[in-house]
């Protein structure tokens, strides 16, 4: 479970965070597999807040996530609170019986600690999967964290929450609303098990717009294709991804409508991109970032399957791992991606550098130029089918020996 | 492109293998890329050989692979003889219309140099992507390799054809038949990019069968399923898989019918798996070879698309290397692979040992007992779903530190 140092491809700082009215953070150790950490966190959400996720389509999801949709489901009303529960260390997915005993346990403890309906109680557990969820644990450290409660913390919820993660993520946005601004923070996990759909990992994000839970939660839908689910580090999906967003209604501004509207779901959309990339930057064992850009596809299907092949072919992966511009390898993977393609339309890029077209290696390409490109901590693979107007962007790392340490290391 | 020692997989020692009547081998050094080592491989098949084959799907073949579909589908008459010529250090794959030249000037050299007509030459490359052929030196190295065809060269032939391999790859078989027994031989190369359809290999089989195309062509495709279309290293298929079975004819034994043939395509399937699983053996840096096993299925199709999800799974993957009983992992790879799969039917099993049912962790698991059968160099994961009776085996190798090095290595 020991990272390490921080990954090289970390923003330098975690954001300030802006306080949401009527969201309070606490964070707490429970001492359910870490020691001398927090691995509890819990949010209260005043009333009138709305809740909008998004989760795993795992077949194998785990308990929590199960009660999260049920609850999403039966949209229980806002005029009471609601709160979120979530511990490090422990999945509790794949735990029968016990794992669903767990959730009620927890949500019901939660529901009574802060007088709000247990339907409106949600949780998520992330850590090693198929071991029952010591429970006890995080009822036992509900005072202290109900006593700690604050608007003020986000930040060190942040870090409760994480597992192999080497820095905690954060993002923010602000937009100027009718008679006020309306505010947006975040925070995530994960660093490995990623991919779509969702990829693999736990987000939160609080707004104190005045929004009603529906068109929230289809600015949500909306934002999820080039956020959440255009991102992979090894192709595992995990039984927990969740994403819970959270409305308070306490903005001095108006509901958002028209102009406001969109522009507080290009920002909801910025802070989830933001934190889906900074997933990838955390990929275990990490040293590069990569965008594989597909244009010219027959369709957006097609173009998904080829930037999804390529991000995901571990030949791919390794070789910008070691700064090689192997392209032979890139067109090998376009070549299986069961999308149509026909070899001499292909072109492929390394940034702006133009590497193969009409069947092979571009006349101007230059091998030094594509090994200096191939240094860079941030890299774009280009790739044009020639074909239609079909496209997609998604975003991957490099797999090196330490992501190998990393996940053979007996039980990390 | 060095690999070091030779894989702690790798059988004992190569195969004696059988002289086929009617097909000479012969090896040389044509410096393709390769110093000081034979880097060609000639095959002449007496008139009278029939020929099959089967193809990596990729829709960026490479030419030799386009050449040799064209000329399998033209099934030039067999009264005349046929010969395979194969490079290494150069796949002349993605080279455009240099890529059919190379192929041209090299098949009809040979067909030149033994008489034989250019559309039964077959050839195959294997090596870098990319990178136009030096034809020349193959064709300047014919008539040393005509000179040296031996019907004893099958060994030297199996060696030059190696890339990444850290073994030659051989099996043989023989069926008794009426009058006389039936001999199979064959040999392969391959060790990365090893994934379905078909892995990334080149594999050759020769025959002294009496047996006309059409039934040694459907007795290749059966054989497809179970052993080159079941086997993988890590996800990603080659422009260049190429298998080619030639049947001479000169076996003693009257044309193979009834018990007889069916013995016979048991063998050959045999040689086939043989073949392939020495391929994963051989998967670069692999300590552990594993079968993954399922059964249970609501299909055939269901089945194949659990075993190859588990297999590819870099996080099963990098649990086997690291002799990690983790089994989370493996539910959380059945979760995500888009088969039929219902949570509480699940049956996991590692080896004999009964690890989960009924939605959690069996109550006779003991985690020593896993990680004692995790320390084996040959595993079984074993998972029958409980819905149907769909089933698949494949095959795969762990994913180590050691294959990042080998593949980050620049342009290996």
């Amino acid at each position: 479970m020991t990272r390490g140092p921080v990954s090289p491809l970390a923003p330098a700082t975690f954001p300030v965070l802006p306080v949401i009215g009527g969201a309070e953070f606490a964070a707490a150790p429970a001492g359910i597999k870490y020691r001398d950490r927090d691995d509890v966190m819990l949010v209260r959400l005043a009333p009138g807040s709305v809740i909008a996720g998004a989760f795993t389509r795992s077949l194998t999801r785990s308990a929590a996530v199960l009660d999260c949709e049920a609850k999403l489901a039966a949209c229980a009303a806002p005029d009471e609170g609601a709160a979120i529960i979530v511990n490090s260390g422990n999945a509790n997915a794949f735990t029968g019986r016990l794992g669903q005993e767990a959730v009620d346990s927890v949500t019901h403890s939660v529901a009574q600690a802060l007088g709000v309906p247990a339907a409106r109680v949600f949780s998520s557990s992330t850590g090693v999967i198929g071991e029952p969820l010591d429970h006890a644990r995080i009822v036992a450290a509900l005072p202290a964290l109900v006593a700690g409660l604050s608007e003020d913390g986000a930040d060190r919820a942040a870090r409760a929450i994480m597992t192999t993660d080497t820095f905690a993520k954060g993002a923010a946005a602000a937009v100027a609303g009718e008679g006020g601004d309306i505010r947006i923070a975040g925070f995530a996990k994960g660093s490995g098990m990623i991919a779509p759909d969702m990829a693999t990992m736990l987000v939160y994000i609080f707004t104190d717009a005045r929004i009603p839970r529906a068109p929230l939660q289809a600015m949500v839908d909306r934002g999820l294709r080039d956020s959440f689910n255009a991102i992979t580090v090894d192709g595992d999906t995990s039984t927990s991804d969740t994403l819970l967003v959270g409305a308070t209604g306490r903005s001095a501004a108006a509901a958002p409508v028209g102009p406001v509207a969109a522009a507080f779901e290009r920002a909801l959309h910025g802070v989830m991109r933001d934190l889906a990339l900074q997933v990838v930057r955390d990929g275990e064992g990490a040293t590069r970032l990569f965008e594989v850009r597909v244009s010219g596809a027959a369709s957006d299907e097609d173009a998904t399957r080829v930037a999804f092949t390529v991000a995901n072919s571990p030949l791919v992966k390794t070789a910008v791992a070691g700064a090689d511009p192997n392209w032979g390898r890139i067109i090998a993977a376009i070549g299986r991606a069961g999308a149509r393609a026909e070899r001499d339309r292909i072109t492929l890029r390394l940034g702006d550098i133009l590497v193969a077209e009409g069947g092979w290696k571009a006349a101007s390409y230059r091998e030094e130029a594509g090994a200096a490109y191939m240094q860079g901590r941030e890299l774009v693979i280009g790739i044009d089918l020639g074909l239609g107007t079909g496209a997609r962007s998604v975003w991957s790392c490099d797999l090196t020996a330490r992501y190998v340490e990393i996940n053979a290391d007996y039980r990390s």
